[in-house]
């Protein structure tokens, strides 16, 4: 299967990236506004998932190039670009592709972190109203620790919720998340209770804002 | 310490309650409007717990007359009741003790549960508008499910987030948490944040009805 990360170039897109170079031969395509900063990232992964005995591989493309030769895309973008990200891609969605939306709208006052969704009730539904008719969105990936990501190193041993109205669509998506090691994927309803599990993304952060020994925060559900 | 749960009668103060017999020898105070089921109660808990070796004193009480003889007091009640529970003990209420919030506000529609925080915000922050001034509150045992609580048998493995402004109610609550075997205490940020705290209990009910062998679920951070 071929997966994008659009705005892959970003902390998230670059960890879901590099651990499913690491842990997978399916390949992962990068899109970036910028094709040549697409392209530098991607072998970057590469190389990075080599080091590892990965012989995946990891290309780079503008975004709609890069959603267009994909399956499965995950909006790895921040919560206020979900709905232009969408439509600049648009044109390259096919029937039977599959949008991942892993963002969530936090607001910071001098609180901490608030979930913030946008009115469409959540950044998953907000998503699914932008998307073209024929491709399902998913939400997922949402409360990951990019930095944990990343560190491939580090064993996730962490949970990420999935939900979602296309049955197979959650299928898939779940089905990829648990190709990760140490990534558990929880099925959580559908893309209407989504607004609660972005709003967890807060209780991450500030947990991790409170207690200096639990940065790059995951949860798992037991 | 004397620990009072008003409310005791309830899921969630039963399983508190039989926790902190089973597993301290702080003495257990049950609340009720109805004295006379609030030490059938206790009796039924102090019952329980002696079966696991426990010699904890369980006590039952008028839910005003509880939280007098209490330095931890429990509000064990719906969210709804919360405002006019706390005015029923106030006078109850002296300064050093400890008012804690466990309630969620939740309302359910066809497609899951949903957080539905009270006008104030949260639970917690509507606890804190309407207690006595010297009386601190923290929000805590929010996402504990009754029935695992209960089960004393069953290992809790699970993390409790606790929120609050005043930096000693927190600490003993915290202590308080941490004596029940299996659950673990983790500091959230203020009161400011409660909302996304009771928010996860959304998150776990709907995780539990998608996923019949995950009923009874906790959270852990990690």
């Amino acid at each position: 299967m071929r997966i994008a990360l659009i705005g892959g170039t970003g902390a998230i897109g670059a960890g879901l990236a590099l651990r499913w170079a690491k842990d997978t031969d399916h390949e992962i395509v990068i899109g970036s506004r910028d094709p040549e900063r697409a392209r530098e990232a991607a072998a970057d992964y590469q190389q990075t998932a080599s080091e590892y005995g990965s012989a995946a591989k990891v290309t780079g493309f503008e975004n709609a190039m890069a959603a267009d030769r994909a399956d499965v895309i995950i909006l790895a973008v921040p919560p206020y670009h979900i709905a232009a990200t969408i439509e600049a891609i648009a044109d390259s969605l096919a029937a039977g592709d599959i949008l991942v939306s892993p963002a969530a709208g936090l607001r910071r006052d001098e609180e901490g972190f608030h979930s913030r969704p946008p009115s469409a009730g959540s950044v998953t539904q907000l998503a699914a109203d932008v998307a073209p008719a024929a491709v399902p969105v998913v939400g997922a990936f949402h409360n990951l620790a990019a930095g944990r990501l990343a560190a491939l190193d580090t064993p996730l041993e962490v949970d990420t919720l999935v939900v979602g109205d296309d049955d197979e669509a959650v299928r898939t998506t779940m089905a990829l998340a648990a190709e990760i090691d140490g990534l558990r994927p929880v099925y959580a309803g559908g893309i209407g209770v989504a607004a609660e599990i972005e709003g967890l993304t807060a209780v991450l952060i500030n947990i991790a804002e409170s207690n200096a020994e639990m940065a790059d925060l995951g949860v798992r559900f037991r």
